[in-house]
């Protein structure tokens, strides 16, 4: 190659909130893929990199547990899903999680068929009656059979369940012989609102199964999946494997972890993520007519606002999805920029502006 | 972070040649990627790298086919496998293919049981009779029904199929009804090897599926499925989705591509492995005891020698596997250094005496 | 065996109306599984009791239609449905369909995945509207892609579409790019309800697969699917083999259906159990606090009544589900005795009286 | 019905041995189901009838064993094996066994993907060696893990194991980690040709799970499948329903299983079949150029003999298949006439003499 390549900036700008999974690679995340770039190393995780990103994970919630790595979430919970059930089982989730909403049947392709039931409640996060609801609707074998909750944590919509709550779901599970499997791709988000121990809304509090989202928080690729209880975890490499989430340079999945959680990148990225939201939150808290439809905990805020403002924000030059609800979602990231927040705060209360005075 | 992170190096060193698969990321890829990250991008594959990167393929292949990607080789054969079968039909490939030795059962947990019907050939390259037998031998519905042939181009050994050879398999699946799939691991050291154009040996040969590696050629994951005859790839986003194979930040996974592509580091990359494993061949030309197990047109050299030469061998600090036919395997990549290739040269001459001295 | 076994009586008396499944066979079915057992016959199918009970299908229909035979209702809607879906794909059902509540996840099974919808309407029966309503509400890959509708006539509480009904709804498939399968596990109750001809509310008005039910109208086992559009059925048999519904002495599966077709037993039968569920809904039309939950089209009757009256008729010996809505379920089947009907009648009575006089 | 309906005679004439699925319902069955068909029965295995077949098993057995039952043996060894399986795992069986080459895919299906690894051994029985050979010829995550091993009791070709042989593969499993499964589709004529006990070569000697054959043996449809090991059998009843495998009117699957077993009739017909292939081997053992095949241990004689001889016989008016090794496949059942099998030995001579007469 006689001269460099020419990449032409092709990315969005200005910045825009739409989702998280828009932001790219954090640089501690970068670093370490840049360090484990350097000679050869062997494959399919039998790297010093895999080991000190599984080591890593086991230090941070002080427990012995097995660390897979997965591509992305979708693979990641289903994957963990699958290893909990049988095609005959069901799993109990919410009506906005993400395994029923937007992982296109993954959960059920995976398990040859478990039937994810939804368990409605009043803001998305699961409850211990919602569970024993569902859980003792059916008892014939005409039904698959429950064996396993999810909660996702935090929700779609950004709430973060307490210790407690998670506490008293284990405790259910744990009496209607269900398994607790927890969905963190954002869950370090959680940890940051909670300000908790990783542990204490994990095996400390009974959960089972956790899967550690990195995408949405500064990574390229990339889930964890740990089993608390390492007898779930039996003969888990070959489901990875077959399932086509084996990396054979698995020093790229596992390096950008050692990056993030050696660092507490993992934490601060999220910690950032979760104050731009507030921030928003705060910007807006004073106009009519526009509110969270949801509490800020986490690294979103759903707006729920008037048709007309919304289109005005759009005209605006402003993007984001409305599939909940026909409120505004906008997520935060590691990289969002908090002088661009308030261009958007800005722009909201110019549209409420706007929209009042035609109203009037 | 108040000061940068440590990563002590832990690679190999000095570099093995047991697996490509050893090998990181080629500064090519690397750039992109770096290029891909600045700034934000829409999510699931509708940025302008996965544009670019899809718009790239269909130049070097001359024809307006539909592209995929997906993490690895296992989920892109599984898949392209998946989307021309049902569970009920069968696939004909060598008894050395990847998808029959070596990846976990993967074809039929994505078929959700589609059998893999083996032809044993003297060489492990599929041909017309070959597949004519087991096509014919059985057409009761006892038996799964034959509907896709697999070939590994190059083979797992390092032959690569002529152009006229494909174009013969090409015409016994038409007079079969069989579709044609190519696992192409290893594809572009197949272009090395030929000097072909892509499309002599794809679409133009009558090929209608090609899985396209990225991995073993520099990249740190990705490869591409690239159907020529577009009707076959109906709703196979979606596939690739529920299958979870649909990256998030897709500008990742197909920025190296652009990389590679555009730069030609694809074609150099693999002619760079090939003149290695061809080094290493002429370097050892001579020696008695010692040889080729296969024609050596790729990036590998199968080594037939006495066990007590290999055993020497690997005291001498060599890594390699011997899970084939007992020889050894040496896989170049991208970033082999020819002084190490000589190096092996040398110990392999320097065994073969000390072998051929204890033995006089 | 030097004397006969002996098998003494161990079934229900007086008999129940709690299953159409828990009647025998009758004499039409018997008869000629009788006439099938005389000497040897080919297996699997290739037998002349297939042919002809095929082309009963066919004449019945007046429809070159492919026809199958599965053992089951819950195999034949789920190989139908996994014939017309890919494992992303999706199946809009009603709430109450017995797809959806009653076999145990089996269509995500056969299908590897397929996602059942559930589009909600107030009386069961699906609308053109409910199903555009769910087959429009997304349209992205994260979720999986409507493909198939499927309407159960009658229904589950025994309500039938009309042929209009029929039409409608096939009408609005075809204008979304859907398929149409009915599942028929009482199609004939259908046919005796409207007096039509079956082709009238299956190819006519624009279904493209019948499971048309033997089990609950007087045969031991046994479905036949029927294709109308002979493409969808391309591999049909290798499907039926592969999952288990291939019986090997076929005849036995296909004769009862020649006996029950030939005779006209299939529409008699029928007449007979909807004419008990309309003497049973006649003889309690006058009593108050007592009224069928839907309309008595088929052979269901399903009893709203207060609990202390079903408890009172549970202690005079009657048993029933209350599994939808609480009511009791009356079903009624080609052997339910009207003076036994009658019994329950005046027993409904008698306990509704009792109610009332403790009430006063 | 005015007038009965006419069924005129459809089946063979003279009696055919191709296969002993031509045969059909022997009259202790027959008479069972007709007892079976007195009156109402509670659906879905909760009659009578079926805890009385299940009974008879454990009687017959000495053992506490789970029984379930399928409609055959396709499902009946495919529900088994996926029970013992999970998808990535690997099932260890003979080249020659029905799961393997008459299937259609069945047990790779069921299990969502497990592999059938195929030992060959020289007379299609498995031996300990060569079970050991193929579980451990890998043990790395890229090839299914092996889990269990299945013998067919008596093979395809009708040889028998011992008790001593099925003692040792069943410490051979033991010590390797797998299960031990029985494919009886044929099961009475093994017991039959040793004169043991049934628990002599199922639990005592190391089985894990049996499926018994009934349809090859004189019954409609149905195979009993039997865990020994309880723990096996965990929720194997929602298994059966979601693949499609309960019977609404389960009496009429298990009813003729108490006809069989109570009278004794499922060893009478072996011993009858078995007799006939014994008989037909004695009438031809003189014969040059005329041979079995295999040991006639059951009911099956493999006759090796001269290409132009059996088209002779085919011409005599004989049917049967020679898909193994191109020899004629004699199958004999319970109602296999002596006489019939007395004229196919006489009908063999003068094809032999025709045959000699030309080469001379």
């Amino acid at each position: 190659m006689s001269q460099p390549q020419q990449f032409a900036p092709q990315q969005f700008a200005p910045q825009q909130f739409a989702s998280d999974n828009y932001a790219g690679i954090c640089p501690e995340a970068w670093a370490a893929m840049e360090a484990a770039n350097a000679g050869s190393a062997p494959a399919y995780g039998n790297d010093d990199w895999t080991q000190r990103a599984a080591d890593a994970f086991r230090a941070l919630f002080a427990s012995d547990c097995e660390v897979f790595f997965a591509f992305n979430g979708t693979a990641a919970n289903s994957l963990a899903l699958a290893a909990l059930c049988q095609s005959y089982h069901s799993v109990i989730c919410s009506s906005s999680a993400h395994v029923e909403t937007d992982e296109c049947g993954a959960p059920e392709f995976f398990s040859n068929g478990s039937k994810l039931l939804v368990a409605t409640t009043a803001d998305g996060k699961l409850t211990p009656e919602a569970i024993r609801g569902v859980a003792t609707s059916r008892s014939d074998i005409h039904f698959p059979k429950p064996r396993v909750v999810t909660i996702t944590q935090p929700t779609e919509t950004g709430q973060v369940y307490s210790i407690d709550e998670i506490r008293a779901i284990a405790a259910t599970c744990r009496a209607l012989g269900l398994k607790l499997h927890m969905d963190g791709a954002r869950f370090a988000h959680a940890c940051a609102h909670l300000g908790c121990d990783p542990a204490d809304i994990t095996w400390r509090a009974g959960v089972d199964v956790l899967c550690f989202g990195g995408t949405k928080n500064g990574m390229a690729v990339g889930e964890a999946i740990l089993f608390f209880d390492r007898a779930l975890a039996q003969d888990f490499d070959y489901r990875c494997k077959q399932a086509g989430q084996l990396a054979s340079k698995m020093r790229f999945l596992a390096a950008p972890w050692v990056g993030m959680l050696e660092s507490g990148a993992w934490l601060r990225n999220a910690e950032h993520a979760n104050g731009c939201a507030s921030q928003l939150a705060a910007a807006i808290r004073d106009l009519p007519e526009v509110a969270p439809m949801f509490p800020v905990e986490a690294n979103a805020l759903f707006l729920q606002a008037p048709a007309a403002l919304l289109e005005d924000l759009r005209e605006r030059g402003w993007s984001f999805y409305t599939f909940i609800g026909g409120g505004a979602r906008f997520m935060f990231a590691w990289d969002s920029d908090p002088a661009r927040v308030d261009e958007l705060a800005a722009d909201i209360r110019a549209a409420r502006e706007a929209s009042a005075a035609i109203a009037a």
